[in-house]
């Protein structure tokens, strides 16, 4: 199991074309990497200043995050990527 | 639904020679992308030292970003933009 | 009407040759970018730990920008610069 | 024996098809350096305006790097990695 | 009337070999912009978290700035730069 | 004698193939630098908010430093490194 | 005379084969810009948050400076250096 560190979160993109929970398409070129992603996990949030500074964002959220965030990283075969919270820019309902 | 994170907004550029409310003509030329487009969703805004700074652009504001400004997202084939707040730079009424 | 946000002004550039209230001509070349403007309108100022720092620039007031500040928009036909209060580098009375 | 200093870690990268405690296989292509590590030794943290903020991970931990994370040192002939606690993206259980 | 905003001063470079108050000649070899200027005008100071933060240069100083610093403009015909008072390197007495 | 200043350590690369008090062999290719220092002075420490951080590397450690820090300086025919303890990633004991 | 402002200090380069106060020679290959300087005059201070912080390098030091340190400027036909305290690495005693 990965546990992110700080306030990243563990997310896995979702294929291009694939139906989310409210039953809506996500059309993505194929020539283009897909931007909707399930969170995983999430870390316990960064601390600043000596407080932690909870995560909004949380397991099981569909989210959108910029194309070019993130580190890339597989484990057990599946293709995952690790990114700041900060770099999630909207949740889909 | 998509719900911007944090201090962003979700906006959707207007066609070039659109009417807004006021009557007004947007020109804009073919080759430039229109900077005019109307706020669909705002987030809750932005912690700073543990408080919300509250957004102060809303839900159906008309407003120019700047021409390199956002992420573009497509979301049941319609294009949009998620920006954060500082790059809105004036609303028009 | 174009209001600006945070600590933004929209302004005019003035045409190179065009002559102040006090009667001085503002010879600019050919080749460059005139950089004196009028204040057209604006902003409310920004907000500094929670405080609004009001605007030190008015309407009205002839105003030099540096030579690559602000961003162009076109509004009814005529061209507009919307620039941060901290590009505009001096009043011309 | 080397000593990270401030809120640094001395790890050294793991084979890539090297089993991990919980036997799962953390596969990487051969053309990929691999970003499984182990944390051999940890620094004392960091002092952020004369406090020391501790570590939050140990020696033994299997952490994820970033690819290009951290400066390489050869060490009694083999080869380490000392990376900022920051540059760890994970921790993997 | 050219009234500069901020921390910033209106100068006016000086010829490379003009004698100064204290009958020291500048040299300057011809290739160069000369790096001694007489301060026309300065600003009110930058307001720091709220406070005014007086300047240290005033008019009719002699100053030396760096030679990429300031914005060049053209005034009734004369050649100023406006520069930021940290550009300011040293005056001459 | 050379006084570093501020939390500036003065520092001699060892041979690549010098023993370390401990016995250890630093064995480093002939195309790289060594990383390994002794470390010959240190500077009084770092002024932060008007208190002095004191230095928590001191005169005959041995340390590793990143390949690109420093400066060099040559001080009666020998090599030295002037760089910031912050640049100073580990101690070998 | 030249005064140089807040934290900077104004200094003379010495020639590489220079003996300093020491007897030291301070050799310099012939190629690279020498290092050692003569603090010839210093500035004030740095006023942070409303406070001035005194300078800790004094008229007459010999100090060494990185080699891509400071402005140069020409005074009466002698060249010298504009630096910044921050740059001047250490005190040749």
């Amino acid at each position: 199991m990965i546990k992110p560190l700080g306030d990243r979160a563990l997310i896995k993109m979702k294929a291009s074309e694939e139906t989310t929970k409210s039953g809506i398409i996500l059309a993505s070129s194929a020539q283009e990497k897909p931007q909707v992603a399930e969170v995983i996990e999430v870390g316990p949030g960064e601390y600043v200043d000596g407080k932690l500074t909870p995560m909004y964002i949380k397991k099981g959220d569909n989210v959108i995050v910029g194309k070019y965030a993130g580190t890339e990283i597989k484990y057990e075969g599946i293709e995952y990527l690790i990114v700041k919270q900060e770099d999630v820019l909207a949740i889909v309902e």
